[in-house]
């Protein structure tokens, strides 16, 4: 990672191979294959994503992966109508939720400033913004991973959050912000592509 | 892409050094060299990340390049203390900012659901909930879009927001959310790694 003079560092960059499967041909799918997604697979996204910066360190995502079972008969009940059958079918399926309560971690991950964890404690404006915009980066972050380790992400907003939380995270303390399938595509698995805004209607410069 | 199998599609995943490059490696810089960043590879960030997925292809992230010059200066004071001598040596900025009238758009990028335009301009809360949500996923995806450039990323959320979007923004339809200094790590570029939460912290299984 570092180059041969001391005051400048070269890094890689992604081939175009790794850029169309990380963003430009990935696809949020719609189907999936029989074929099971393991236990280490599904610590391995993590594994990844964990890594990825968030504001003082604070990390406020929290992942439940529901494999099959009770637990998924469950979980399709609080899925819009529309994303029962996809979440039915998926061979595995992540809830992603935010700590509201992540600052009592924080003497552990963000050790030069331990009195941040009270700032926090007092504040319960601060403390919610921070967990959701944090965990919300968090979960940009783990929808690339899932694709980095060779997997299909389904994201869905389409859900019934306080029906997940009572069920799953019954103390109250997490609160779902995104359900992700995960699983290999299956049959006709993408729909056309929606189309993105132009770099004009996005990027400015100054 | 696609298997032998038409009822199964094979995706690819990121060799180790690629997943170093972007997740397990990747570090937030805090110098930069006296490399520049050209508008091209600025440009090819956008290129990558507006392809990665939000609810409803709403898309509501824009992003404004502040390169050098006056703008730059501007920014700076907009910046808290402990981040001015960051983003005044960093050769690109990024100032990421969600547009609370993303759903002009809808009849375009969701063509299917032209209706829904109405929805989110009828209700406040519900179109700012959604513009801060997928902004924020999408500024996850910028981030690691800038690494897969092969260049380091510095996010920072410690900046007057109010005093950007009346300088950068003036008609009040963008909010900053988050500013990412962009460019070639310069010397000592790293803090001493902050610890991540465990597994067990972070992770459940049903």
């Amino acid at each position: 990672m570092t180059s041969d003079n001391p005051d400048t560092h070269s890094l890689g960059a992604l081939d175009e191979t790794a850029k169309r499967l990380l963003f430009s041909d990935a696809r949020t799918a719609n189907t999936f294959a029989d074929t099971p997604v393991s236990d280490a697979e599904l610590a391995a996204i993590w594994e990844l994503a964990r890594w990825a910066p968030t504001s003082a360190n604070t990390q406020p995502l929290r992942v439940l992966y529901v494999r099959g079972g009770a637990g998924r008969d469950r979980l399709v009940t609080h899925m819009n109508d529309g994303n029962r059958a996809k979440t039915a079918s998926a061979p595995a399926v992540a809830v992603l939720a935010m700590d509201d309560r992540f600052h009592e971690h924080i003497p552990t991950v963000l050790p030069y400033k331990p009195e941040l964890r009270d700032v926090f404690a007092g504040n319960d404006a601060l403390r919610t913004g921070t967990a959701l915009f944090n965990a919300t980066l968090q979960a940009g972050y783990f929808i690339l991973a899932v694709r980095a380790q060779g997997l299909a992400a389904g994201p869905m907003g389409g859900f019934d959050a306080a029906g997940i939380d009572a069920d799953f995270f019954p103390d109250g303390r997490f609160h779902s912000i995104l359900v992700v399938n995960i699983g290999h595509p299956g049959k006709d698995p993408w729909y056309d592509r929606l189309p993105r805004l132009g770099h004009d209607e996005v990027v400015r410069w100054a």
